[in-house]
C-alpha cells in the first residue's frame, strides 16, 4: 500500500498558480509563504477603556493620595488622537484606540474617579501596561502562513488583517471522471434485470470537488478497448489527471489494464488492500505533451470510495503541498475484528460515544459508508483486532 | 449561554426547499427523509466467480466424487441469463451478475474443475450460498436518508444507488453581512494610524458559506444610528437573517443594540461568554413582513468568530435540521488554565499528538484562531482546568 503511494507521489501533476480575490478563497490552497508587509497592529493601541497617560505621571498614585491629571481629549477607535499627554495631561479613550503622542500606558477607568475636567488616579501605572505593542500579533516580514494551507475562514482572517485583497492559491487540479461496466445505467434509465444504476460518478465527483479538484464528469463510458482509449485519450489531452472506476472484473479479464499499457505504461495493478483490491495506474503522454497519470478504480461503490480516500486522496494532497492533518478521533472498538496478514485494511465504522462499530456490510453495499462516521486503518501485519483496542478513526 | 442559545432557537427562519440534481448537491442539506421505491440490488446476483446452480444439483458432490454438470451458457455483469439452470444444467457466472433462472446459489471456481463443456463440482453448496439477495442492502420502502442529513459523497451514493436524479434540499439561508466601527478600513485602502483593515467581513462570510448560506456581503457601514436603522431595514426586507459585527464599543456606548431596539425588539444584549461578550440579538418585521432575526457580534476578530461558532453556527445547523455530529477529537491539556466561575469560556487550542496547547494569545489577536486546530468549551462553573486533564477538543 505505501509503495502504490509512492509510485503516485512520483507522478505528481505541475499545478499552475492564480490569485483569488479572499471573498472567492475559501477552501483554495495557499500556492506559496506568506509574508507581512506591515506590523499588526501597526500602532500602539489601548487594550482598556481609560486614560492615557505618561506612566511616569501616575508613580506614586494611591487610594488615600490620587493624583491628578488634566484629560485634554478624548480618543476613541479610529480616530487619531490631536493633543499630546504627558506633564500632567492624560487623554480619554476606548479599548483598541490608538494611544496618542506622549502616552506610554493605560490605567483602568476602574482605577480613576472624575473631577470635573480633570480625573483622579488611584494607583500608578508602568509604561506598557494596558497596551498592545506594535506587531505584537504579527511582525512586518514574518511569515504568516505557509504554502499549502487549505483557506479556512480563520486564516482568511490573517490575510485580510494584513492587508491582502486576494490569495496565489494552486489553480484547481483538473480531473476528467467516467465509470465504465456493462451493468451500469444513468439515473434516467429504466432499471432493467441485471442492470444498476451508476453510482461511483456521484460518490467519486463529489469527493473530488470537496477535495478541491475541477470535475468534468465524462458520465457513463463503455467498456470496449477501443472505445475506452479513444476516451482516455481526449479526456488526458485537456485533464491533469483521469480517474475512472470499473472495468476489471474477473470474469471479463482486465480492459483497464489493457487499455493503460496500450497508452503508456501501466504502473500499479492490483493492491494489497480490502476492500478496493483491482487499483490500477498508468502514465501516458498525449501528442508530446506532458506525462500524466490515469487511475482505475474498482466498481464496486464502496471500493472506489475506499481506495478513493486511500490513494487518491493523499496523492491530490501532495500534488497542492496540503499540510493540512487529517481529522482523527481517538476511540475503542466495540467488538474483536479480523484482518488478514498481508492486506492493509479500510474498515468502517460508526461512532457511539467513545466507541467505534464497525459497519458490517460487505464490499458490495453502498449503505456502509453512508452509516459509517470515518474508517480505521488495519496495517498489513495484524491479524484481528480485539474489542476494546484503542483505535484512531479517520474521519472522512 | 444556553438561555442565549435557546432564546435564538425560538426564532429560526423558516426555509424553503428546492430540488436540485446530485450532482450539484454536495454540501446540501436534506430537507425530508428519503425512502427508496426500489430494492437494492434488486435482482439476486452473484458474489463470487463460478457456476450458478440449482444448489440440490449439488448435494452429496466431494473431491473424490465431483458432480458433473452441463455449463449452459455465460453471464456476465449487466447480461440477463438465456438459458435456465437445474436438472443438471448450470450457467457460469461473474461476480455482480444475476442469477439465471433456476439458480439458486453459486459454486465457487476454486471448487470446480472444467471437462470440456461440463463441469466437474467438488463440493455441494446450499440454497443461497455465494449469492446477494434481492433488497439485502436496500429494501423497497424503507428510509435510507434523514431530513436534516448534510450530503457528503457517500450520501449522494446512496441516493444514486436508488435511483434519484435530484434531491429534495432546504433553500440556503440568505444572510447579509456587513462590518461596522470607524476604526475600519477596506482592503484597498491606505492604513494611517488609528485604522485597522476590516477582517470580519472575510471569516465571517467564509464560515457562513461554508456552513451552507447564501451570503449578501455588505462590506464596511458606517456607525451611526440613521445609517445602521437604513442599511438593516433594506437588508432584513430580503433575508433570512442578517449578520453585523462591531459597533458595541463601550466608549461609544452600543449603537446595534439601540438600533434593534428602534427596529424591533432588542432580545439578547450580552452574554456571560469569554471572549465574545458583547453579543446582541434583535428581531424586527419589515412592512408587515415575516419576523426575522439581527445578530450582533463582537467587533474583535477572535470574539466575533468564536461568537460564531458557539451562537450561530448551531442556530444555523438548528434551522436546517442539520443533525450531522460535531466533530470532536479527545486530548489532554497541556498546561493549567485557569478559567472563571459564571462564564464560559472559549479556548482555541493546537493539537500536538494527543495533547491540546492552549493559545496563550488575548481576544485581541488576529493569529490566534489561525495557529488553532480547534478549540475547547469551558463551563461557566469550571474555576480552572489542570495540566493533564482530559478534554474534547471541537474540531472548526
Amino acid at each position: 500500500m505505501g509503495e502504490a503511494l509512492d509510485v503516485l507521489f512520483a507522478h505528481l501533476p505541475k499545478l499552475g498558480r492564480e490569485e483569488v480575490p479572499l471573498d472567492r478563497a475559501l477552501g483554495r490552497v495557499l500556492a506559496a509563504d506568506v509574508t507581512s508587509a506591515i506590523d499588526v497592529p501597526h500602532f500602539v493601541k489601548a487594550s482598556m477603556d481609560g486614560y492615557a497617560v505618561a506612566a511616569s505621571d501616575t508613580f506614586g498614585a494611591k487610594d488615600s493620595g490620587p493624583i491628578s491629571l488634566h484629560v485634554a481629549d478624548v480618543v476613541t477607535p479610529g480616530e487619531r488622537g490631536v493633543e499630546s499627554v504627558g506633564g500632567g495631561r492624560c487623554v480619554e479613550i476606548s479599548t483598541g484606540a490608538a494611544i496618542p503622542r506622549g502616552a506610554n500606558a493605560v490605567v483602568m477607568v476602574e482605577n480613576t474617579d472624575p473631577a470635573d475636567d480633570d480625573v483622579l488616579v488611584r494607583r500608578p501605572v508602568s509604561p506598557g501596561e494596558n497596551t498592545i505593542g506594535v506587531g505584537s500579533d504579527i511582525s512586518e516580514g514574518n511569515q504568516v502562513l505557509s504554502a499549502g494551507t487549505v483557506l479556512e475562514p480563520r486564516h482568511l482572517g490573517v490575510l485580510a488583517a494584513i492587508g491582502s485583497r486576494s490569495a496565489q492559491v494552486f489553480v484547481k487540479p483538473r480531473v476528467a471522471l467516467f465509470s465504465t461496466g456493462p451493468e451500469l445505467i444513468a439515473g434516467d434509465s429504466a432499471l432493467t434485470e441485471g442492470k444498476i444504476f451508476d453510482i461511483n460518478s456521484f460518490t467519486l465527483g463529489a469527493a473530488l470537488i470537496s477535495d478541491g479538484c475541477d470535475v468534468n464528469r465524462l458520465g457513463l463510458v463503455a467498456d470496449d478497448l477501443v472505445t475506452l482509449i479513444a476516451v482516455l485519450r481526449s479526456a488526458l489531452a485537456e485533464s491533469d489527471l483521469v480517474i475512472l472506476s470499473g472495468g476489471s472484473s474477473l470474469g471479463r479479464g482486465d480492459l483497464v489494464a489493457e487499455a493503460f499499457t496500450a497508452m503508456g505504461s501501466l504502473l500499479i495493478h492490483g493492491v494489497a488492500v480490502k476492500p478496493g483490491k483491482p487499483l490500477a495506474v498508468g502514465v501516458a503522454s498525449i501528442d508530446q505533451g506532458p506525462e500524466r497519470v490515469m487511475i482505475g478504480l474498482p466498481g464496486y461503490p464502496m471500493s472506489a470510495l475506499s481506495d478513493y480516500y486511500v490513494f487518491v486522496r493523499p496523492y491530490l494532497k501532495r500534488a497542492m503541498q496540503v499540510t493540512s492533518i487529517d481529522r482523527f478521533v481517538g476511540a475503542t472498538l466495540s467488538r474483536k475484528h479480523p484482518s488478514a496478514i498481508g492486506r492493509y485494511e479500510f474498515l468502517p465504522v460508526k461512532l457511539q460515544g467513545r466507541k467505534a462499530v464497525p459497519i458490517g456490510k460487505g464490499s458490495s453495499s453502498i449503505t456502509a459508508l453512508s452509516e459509517a462516521d470515518g474508517f480505521i486503518e488495519i496495517d498489513e501485519n495484524v491479524e484481528v483486532l480485539e474489542a476494546g483496542a484503542s483505535v484512531s478513526v479517520r474521519l472522512f
